[in-house]
């Protein structure tokens, strides 16, 4: 039987009034004379503005707490101390891959989330004990959220025998893109690192999205070391760079020359747009055609105690932290969290147009600057042609 | 009449379970023994967090759109644009100093504020109208929150004639702060800006709020300038500089002997933790004495989209500018929208103490760091020894 929904009296971002006729999952017609399919369910928008299902570029449900009690941080400041932490929490916390994730997945697409980019842990600790909660997870919410999953070696690859290996399995067992972690100041070896990285992607034929916080000249040392290879290997249009601190630190001449190369590689930038740290230049990435999106990165975790599964709040923080200020200026700051990041996972049939997954979102906000700002609940939220939550809160599985 | 209230059920930052005792608007009691005065009203708050009323440390009340219909920024990048951009949009926008200011500083009751230092326009143009219109909303709310009103020369001092006697006037009517705003940048004349402020906070017998967002080594030259002249005028105690970005951005040892000299001069220091400047360092100046202290500037006005008159989420913003993680380093966030900020602001009988003027807030949280983070909803705002709030929405005030 054919699954119908007439979603009729939203809004358009131009302010345009009108209706949405979804057919099998699809948006069917979209506009002022979009009519009702037969037999569909009708459902009246109350002239909200009507948004695209949001997209989370880069987060780590696995390892979420959000949904649990208050994890108290005590951890040293430094990112070996945090990556040490984690692994002895994870041996005494009665840490559980898949339940943490799904209750971390369920609060994304009730606030409207409905494509997820997740970073997974694999070590030689962990082996795929995190991938497969994940695993359980997407499965559970298949018909709900667009979810791929990064192999990502949190613990380091080469200086943890046997993880190359993992990731290698985590590929051939459901994981989507391969994840890599600072190839010389964790590594320590940036050539072999990425040489290893981009032999394992080719090998299984999956995208990287590698973690790079390396700062300033060291970063910028990586990029290039990972550009070149990119450039070698025809990886073109399936890398993305997370983070990417250096971009916001370099002398503006060398930053540019790096910039151009990005453009050209088609490699994507991913940002949390962190207030503490330096962040590539988003309107000159945008204005270089580099694709450059948005993501949470760690929600309610051993490593930080931010962030929530509310990519309008994410979107909110991108547009302070880049000092957008105009109702034009904050579109941008949403596109980090839809279209682009869409575009830099390569999640197909996305967007607010005929033919895409009907993946909705209702806000009562008169711009989308303002839905940024106020980050208003959620009147509606469809997800592949269902309803999935109202007012915030997911519906039940209907019948 | 005696006027008392008991707060049963309540547990302090360290997990101690007490119960606060209030006559007569102060706190008379507070322990796990404190018990009920006699007739009192008894609240069970239910095992919630006792945290005291928040404080807002700087923010510019007049001109807010709360509660207004959204405000569609067109504005150019300039700060002369914004404020050029902003007396025109009085000029045409039937702004209401008092109903906008009222509105806004109900939100800020309403989420835990009790106390709250506003910066007011003066300029040739409004001349004493935004001043009036907080006084009104000072006087409606007295019995409530706490307010300071600095006047403020947002169009410029010296470079607008007319103004300084306007502050004279302002600060004759009721202002209790002078304000002052980029001595060089703004003003064009440092030395004459910074003499004629420092001329007329003492005719009025007044304190010092400063606005200086001069950067780097301008920013150095001016802020040496006016502590040349705190020191010369006996005015130690009486000054904030806010913002102070410069202090962000200059080598280390430039920036410890201007650090030196704030602490000795007993400067304090204001932020509202911007993500894209640079902002002074934190923990060192919390290790060198100097009260550093947190608020919002503007709310949803016509220079900024951002900001909500909840204290909690800018506690939490300033924990994310400062990459503080840990639970005991997010009690410094927390410090900065409390106790700091009434000590910077000279808020005198503050804090959860006997003797204070009994200004508490309720939320479920385990810890001070957990409620940063989360925010959540107000169950309980006490202000002067009457409930006002209840899960976030203001109590109708009882006959
Ligand atoms: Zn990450
Ligand atoms: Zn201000």
């Amino acid at each position: 039987m054919t699954r119908s929904l007439y979603l009729c009296n939203v809004r358009l971002a131009d302010g345009q009034q009108v209706s949405v006729s979804i057919v099998d999952g699809r948006i069917d017609a979209l506009g002022a004379d979009a009519a009702a399919p037969r037999d569909a369910q009708i459902e009246d928008g109350g002239g909200a503005l009507l948004l695209p299902g949001f997209v989370e570029g880069h987060t780590h449900v696995d390892k979420s707490n959000w949904g649990r009690p208050w994890y108290r941080n005590e951890v040293g400041p430094l990112l070996t101390d945090r990556i040490g932490n984690e692994r002895e929490w994870r041996r005494t916390s009665g840490h559980d891959a898949a339940a943490q994730s799904l209750a971390l997945s369920r609060a994304f697409v009730a606030a409207g989330t409905t494509r997820l980019r997740t970073h997974v842990d694999i070590d030689t600790d962990a082996r795929l004990r995190h991938l497969e909660g994940v695993l359980a997870t997407r499965q559970t919410m298949r018909d709900t959220l667009d979810m791929q999953i990064v192999a990502f070696p949190q613990s380091g690859m080469l200086i943890r025998p046997g993880t190359v290996e993992l990731l290698g399995e985590a590929l051939a067992e459901g994981a989507d893109v391969l994840g890599a972690l600072d190839p010389a100041l964790i590594d320590g070896d940036p050539v072999a690192s990425l040489n290893a990285t981009l032999a394992l992607a080719q090998r299984y034929r999956k995208p990287i999205d590698i973690h790079l916080h390396e700062p300033g000249e060291i970063g910028a040392f990586t990029l290039k070391l990972l550009l070149d290879r990119v450039q070698a290997s025809g990886m073109q249009g399936q890398v993305v760079v997370s983070h990417g601190f250096c971009l916001g630190a370099l002398p503006e001449r060398e930053r540019d020359v790096l910039l151009d190369r990005i453009a050209d590689l088609r490699v994507a930038l991913l940002t949390s747009a962190p207030p503490s740290c330096t962040v590539p230049p988003l309107k000159l990435c945008r204005e270089k055609g580099i694709t450059m999106f948005g993501g949470n990165d760690g929600i309610r975790d051993t490593w930080t105690p931010y962030g929530v599964p509310d990519m309008l709040e994410r979107a909110m923080l991108i547009g302070m932290r880049y000092d957008l200020r105009r109702d034009d200026d904050l579109t941008i700051a949403f596109d980090c969290v839809s279209d682009a990041a869409a575009r830099g996972c390569g999640f197909a049939d996305y967007g607010l147009r005929v033919g895409a997954r009907a993946d909705l979102v209702l806000v009562d906000a008169e711009t989308v600057a303002h839905a940024v700002v106020t980050r208003p609940v959620r009147k509606l939220v469809v997800a592949n042609g269902r309803i999935v939550a109202r007012d915030g809160v997911l519906t039940p599985p209907r019948a």
